[in-house]
């Protein structure tokens, strides 16, 4: 017994290429384990003329509304960007659409519209993979802690700048780590960096607006890891200690507080193992105690796995 | 907009108690963020004489009857044991509830009935709370991973062997080590630990089912940790490694091996940083990589948290 999902994809970049990828490596097992047949009905792309491997030429469109024509039953959206992916989300929610989506700019922007039409309309928005990738803490925090209480939030939320981190502890200066995350592609070609000091901010909204729904923040600092020197960090090895990025929310006095700074930490601190571009959340909850998410936050593969998870998801309640 | 759901509680002991003081303090949370109305419909117990904080006397009973007559739309195992779990159990399915359990020996003994016997009915089986308590392993393996695939599990899945290691770590004998962890409760009075060793290949059994889906065990293997000296830790200290109770499955040339022993860890692995009576779980998923999940593994009001979590998950999808 099984039933047909089909796909409406927008974008097929970096994430998109890798979901279309998951999707033909996990098809059968899907099919076999969910009773789902999966399947690609229209795929939207701003270059037609490039060869997508694993998407039939034929499914490849330049033109939005042959998404929504094609008959699809749930809408991915992976272009990236604010304004045309929140027309698109709009779109497919305002004809039936729920939708999944790895966008946390859009989330920042418009997260509170496109939650309240979805839940007007009773359909789903999956979005696991806006915020630590393949690392699934949107899940804990919405599901898995629905009945508890979050008291604070700690994490490592932005790759590039634990990777320059964990560089410059092996000896490297900040200069060549950053080179060396350009090169990887972690970090854009011009960064200042501040694009990604204030990307770890944009995801501790997300995450902070879960825990503590609709508190508004009364205090938001922001501090990258330029100002960091390898004395710093010899210093605190000698202490016994490692310094992170660290996005940290909690709420005092009902008053709730979003930092994200450099911090020192005892190395046995469970933020203190995360090394490299891996991502990382200590939820701290009244009834469930300490709970800490460790894994990769970024790259094609780990974001397509947490898409397809709430693809699977939305498709198992339809 | 709120709709009333009725959970029918099998069992009031250490878990049902936390569960009743859970729903107490988080009830109007609940109704609030999820629109649902949580109410105790009837609660069994073994001795009616003794005073359950938080349930009216009027809801106590020692007849299982009294439960699904009480019209509750949901039934809550915390009762323990095997056979007089899987009865009541049984019982709550064929009458078209939905059940959460916290009781891996249950699902070891009988799962695969239980959940054949939910599926047909199209109803659910919660059993986030029966591995790694508060932490949410289920969850991760069987929602977060749902289209990618598990290469391997490795865990720490037993508190009181972690509890006893990471206490010689600090310089105590294995002996005052047990004797410690009996006294507070991880383990019982007379204990060999061999309970603790099958409690956690017992878990690890349910993790690997969840994540390789139906793979017969080619080879399981069991070692304890009573002869782990303290000379053997003093050495691994020295290479810079610590001693570890590891729970690994992982599937080669198509057989499952499972295994429970006491391994030598770098001590920068992210195992290697869980303490005391924590537990953790580190899946490596082919499209995700390496994720890992740390936080408390038992005790009333962490496995009470991960019960509430799958009730509320239950009631928004009936």
């Amino acid at each position: 017994m099984s039933r047909t999902v089909r796909i409406g994809l927008l974008g097929c970049g970096t994430v998109g290429g890798g979901l279309v990828t998951l999707l033909g490596d996990q098809h059968g097992q899907i099919l076999e384990r969910h009773g789902i047949d999966l399947e690609l009905a229209r795929v939207l792309v701003r270059n037609p003329d490039k060869k997508r491997k694993g998407v039939e030429p034929a499914l490849i469109t330049t033109r939005s509304a042959d998404i929504l024509a094609s008959g699809c039953d749930i809408v991915v959206e992976l272009i990236g960007g604010v304004e045309d992916a929140a027309r698109l989300v709009g779109a497919a929610l305002d004809s039936n659409r729920s939708v999944v989506t790895a966008n946390k700019a859009l989330l920042a922007a418009h997260g509170v519209a496109v939650f309240a039409k979805a839940k007007a309309r009773g359909l789903r928005v999956g979005f696991e993979a806006s915020v630590c990738g393949g690392v699934p803490v949107i899940r804990a925090l919405c599901v898995g802690l629905a009945g508890d209480s979050v008291e604070s939030l700690s994490g490592i939320l932005n790759g590039t700048c634990n990777y320059i981190l964990t560089l410059m502890e092996e000896g490297q200066s900040f200069e060549n780590a950053l080179a060396r995350a350009q090169e990887l592609g972690f970090a854009e070609a011009e960064s200042s960096l501040d694009v990604d000091d204030h990307d770890a901010l944009q995801k501790l909204t997300i995450l902070s607006e879960l825990a503590f729904g609709g508190i508004p923040a009364a205090e938001v600092s922001l501090t990258g890891i330029r100002a960091v020197t390898q004395r710093d960090i010899r210093r605190a090895r000698r202490q016994g200690q490692v310094i992170r990025h660290v996005a940290t929310a909690n709420v005092d006095d009902g008053a709730l507080r979003l930092s994200v700074k450099p911090e020192l930490l005892p190395a046995s601190h469970p933020l203190a193992a995360v090394r490299h571009e891996n991502n990382a959340l200590v939820i701290r909850a009244r009834a469930a105690g300490e709970l800490t998410f460790l894994g990769r936050g970024a790259g094609a593969m780990p974001t397509a796995s947490a898409v397809l998870a709430d693809i699977i998801d939305i498709a198992h309640a339809a």
